[in-house]
C-alpha cells in the first residue's frame, strides 16, 4: 500500500494506492472523521459487482448507506441529475453527518464532487476511483464539474475530496479500450514530468496491457504522486502550472469537439494532440527528432492513434479556436523541450498550428 | 465615501459606501479587472427605478449589460431558478469576460452570488446591495445559497464577491417595515460588537426610523466594519467566531420555521430570538438586569416585536431541535455578558431554553 499526499494546508489529503484494500476503507473514514452516513453515487455495473461487498463494508463499521445509481455516460454529468441528487442527499440526511462517495469512473467523480461541494455549502467527499483515468488523474485536485448545453464542465467548483482510494483491482472491471484510453494520460505525465516513467511504459508495454496489477500500480503512484504536486502548488489554476496538465489537451478537446464527442474517446483524442504539440515542438526548434518519434512510438505502441480519420483542419480549428483556453486574442499551446521538460508557449502563428493538424490528418 | 476592506489575502474586497456614488462603479469595475460583459440580477421594481440608470453608466464605460429580472420572493431561491440563470449567463457569455452583478436584497444576493461561484469553477461578481439587512449583513462575507424543499439555504458555497457598492440612496425604496426590519440586524451587530453603535441607536432613534441618510450611513458603515472583521477572520465558520453573528437567530431561524416564514419576518423573527437569549444570559447570571431591560428597550423602540403572538411553545421548541445549528447531542446558544461581549454557550439545559421561549410568549 502506498500513501501520497496532496499538500494544500488544512485541505489536505491523502492518496492511498493498493490491492484488495478496500476492507481498509472505515478505518481511514472513521479517522478522518468524514460523517456517519455514506451517499455512494455509482454505476449499475459497479453496483452488481462491488455493491453488497461496499455495503457490507460501511455497514460493518457502524456507517449508514444509500446507493444512488446514475448512467455511465456523459450525459450524466447534467445540472439536472446534479439537482436530483442534491435532493435526494437532503432526504437522505436526516441526521446531520452525511458525506458523498463517488465510487466510479471521471463521470461519477465530477458530479459526486459537485453534489459534496454544494450541498450545505460542503460537506466531505471521498473518492474512490475505479477507472485507470480517474485513478490516475480526475479523482486527485478537486475539480468537479457537470455540463450544459453551451459546454462541457461549465459549471462546477474547487472542491476537495477528504480522501482518494485507489484500490488497483476495481481496474479488472474494464476493457481494453478504456485500460488503453486512461494510459493516454499516463503518457501525458511521463512526458511533461517523468522521464523514468517513461522508459517503464516503452520496457513494461506487454504487463501493461495485460492488466499486470503490479504493473498498473507503479503507474498509479507515479501519476498520483505527479498529479498531486501539480494540485497542491497550483490548486485554482492561477500559477499556471496546472496548465502543464494541458499537453495535448488543447487540440486534444478541439479533436473532440470537432467530431461532436463521438469517434474519439478522450484519451485517443489527447494522444492526437499530443502528436501534434510534440511535431509544433519540433518545428519550433525547441526539441530535435528523436523525442519526438519516440513520443509517437511510444503512443503506437499502446494502440493510440497518431492519425486523424476523415476529420477536416477546419473544423478543429474552428473548435481550437472557441477553446476555453484560448485567452483574450493569444493562443496558448503546452509544447516541450524534451521529455520531463513542458514549456508553455502563447502567440504561436495560425499558420504553424495549421501544419501541427496537418501533420496527423 | 466611506471605504471597508474584508481581509481574506487574495481574496480581499472592499466595501463602498455612499451616497449618490453609482456614476463611480465602473471606475471601481474597471480596477479590479473583474470583466467586460455584467450579467445583473435584480427584480422589477429596482429594473423600473434603476435600470435605465445603471444600463447607461455601465454602457457608457464600455460594459456590455444584460438584466436579468427574479422575483423579490425567498421563492426565487430556487435550484431551478439558479439553473435558468446558469443557463441563460452561458447564453450570454459569448467572449468569455463575463461578471455577474447581485443588484437587490438578499435574496438577489445569495441567488447571484451561487450562480457566479458555480459557473466556469466561479466568476467575479460584485454586490450592490439595495436593503438595510443587504447592506449591513448579507452582501458581506460570501455566503451564497439558494433553498431546497428540505430547507432554507442548503444549497450553496463560500464564494466572496470582487467589490461591495453600498449606496445609501438605495434605501429610499424601502418601506419603513423593511428599514425596521434591517434595524434588527443592526441591533444585533450593536449588542454583540460596539456599544456605541447602541447609543447611536438609542439617541438617534427618530432620524433612523425617518430615514435620514446621514444616520443610514453611520450605521451601515459600523456594521459593514464588523462583518468585515468577523468574516476576515473565520470566512468559513470554521473558528466559531461567526458563531457570534448568530445572537438572536437560532431561537429566531425557530420562530420563522414554525410559524412557515408567515408572520414574522426575519428580523421580526430576529428581534424575539434577541430578547429571549437576553433573558437566558440574566436566568445564567451572565449579566445584571439593566442591559436586558435596555435591550428590550431598544427593540420596542423600533417597533420590533417583543412578545410572540399565538404560537405555541413547542412548536419553537421542536423546530429549535432540528435547527443546523444544533451540533450532535449538544445545544448551542450566542447569549451575552454585556453590551459588546457576547459568548457562545454549549449544553443548556432544555428547561432553561423553555423558559426564555415562555418569556417571550
Amino acid at each position: 500500500m502506498r500513501k501520497v499526499k496532496v499538500e494544500l494546508g488544512r485541505r489536505s489529503y491523502d492518496i492511498i494506492i493498493g490491492r484488495k484494500i478496500l476492507d481498509k476503507l472505515p478505518g481511514y473514514l472513521k479517522r478522518l472523521d468524514v460523517g456517519r452516513d455514506a451517499y455512494v453515487i455509482t454505476n449499475s455495473l459497479l453496483m452488481r459487482k462491488y455493491g453488497k461487498r461496499i455495503s457490507s463494508v460501511l455497514c460493518g463499521a457502524g456507517f449508514g448507506c444509500r446507493f444512488k445509481i446514475v448512467p455511465d455516460s456523459e450525459k450524466s454529468k447534467s445540472l439536472k441529475n446534479a439537482w436530483q441528487l442534491i435532493r435526494d442527499l437532503a432526504g437522505f440526511d436526516r441526521e446531520k453527518k452525511v458525506f458523498v462517495v463517488a465510487f466510479g469512473g471521471g463521470v461519477v467523480g465530477d458530479l459526486a464532487g459537485f453534489v459534496a461541494s454544494v450541498y450545505k455549502r460542503g460537506v466531505p467527499y471521498v473518492q474512490i476511483p475505479t477507472t485507470l483515468l480517474a485513478q490516475v488523474d480526475s479523482a486527485i485536485g478537486g475539480k468537479t464539474a457537470v455540463d450544459l448545453d453551451a459546454g462541457k464542465n461549465l459549471v462546477g467548483a474547487f472542491y476537495q475530496p477528504r480522501l482518494v482510494f485507489s484500490d488497483i483491482d476495481f481496474l479488472k472491471t474494464l476493457d481494453k479500450r478504456q485500460i488503453v484510453s486512461g494510459l493516454a494520460e499516463v503518457i501525458k505525465y511521463a512526458v511533461i514530468r517523468d522521464p523514468s516513467l517513461f522508459s517503464f511504459l516503452e520496457v513494461r508495454h506487454k504487463d501493461i496491457v495485460a492488466g499486470r496489477p503490479d504493473a498498473l500500480k507503479r503507474i498509479v503512484g507515479a501519476c498520483s504522486g505527479i498529479k498531486a504536486e501539480i494540485a497542491g502548488r497550483d490548486e485554482k489554476e492561477m500559477s499556471g502550472l496546472r496548465t502543464i496538465l494541458n499537453f495535448g489537451h488543447t487540440l486534444g478537446h478541439a479533436i473532440e469537439s470537432a467530431c461532436g464527442y463521438k469517434g474519439y474517446n478522450h484519451g485517443e483524442a489527447v494522444a492526437l494532440g499530443m502528436v501534434a504539440a510534440s511535431d509544433l515542438s519540433l518545428k519550433l526548434g525547441l526539441i530535435g527528432e528523436e523525442p519526438v518519434s519516440r513520443i509517437e512510438k511510444l503512443i503506437r505502441l499502446y494502440g493510440l492513434p497518431v492519425k486523424l480519420k476523415r476529420l477536416p483542419i477546419n473544423k478543429i480549428l474552428n473548435a481550437y479556436y472557441h477553446d476555453k483556453k484560448f485567452i483574450g486574442k493569444q493562443n496558448r499551446l503546452v509544447l516541450i523541450r524534451g521529455i520531463g521538460r513542458p514549456v508553455v508557449m502563447e502567440g504561436i502563428a495560425l499558420k504553424l498550428v495549421k501544419d501541427a493538424v496537418a501533420r496527423i490528418s
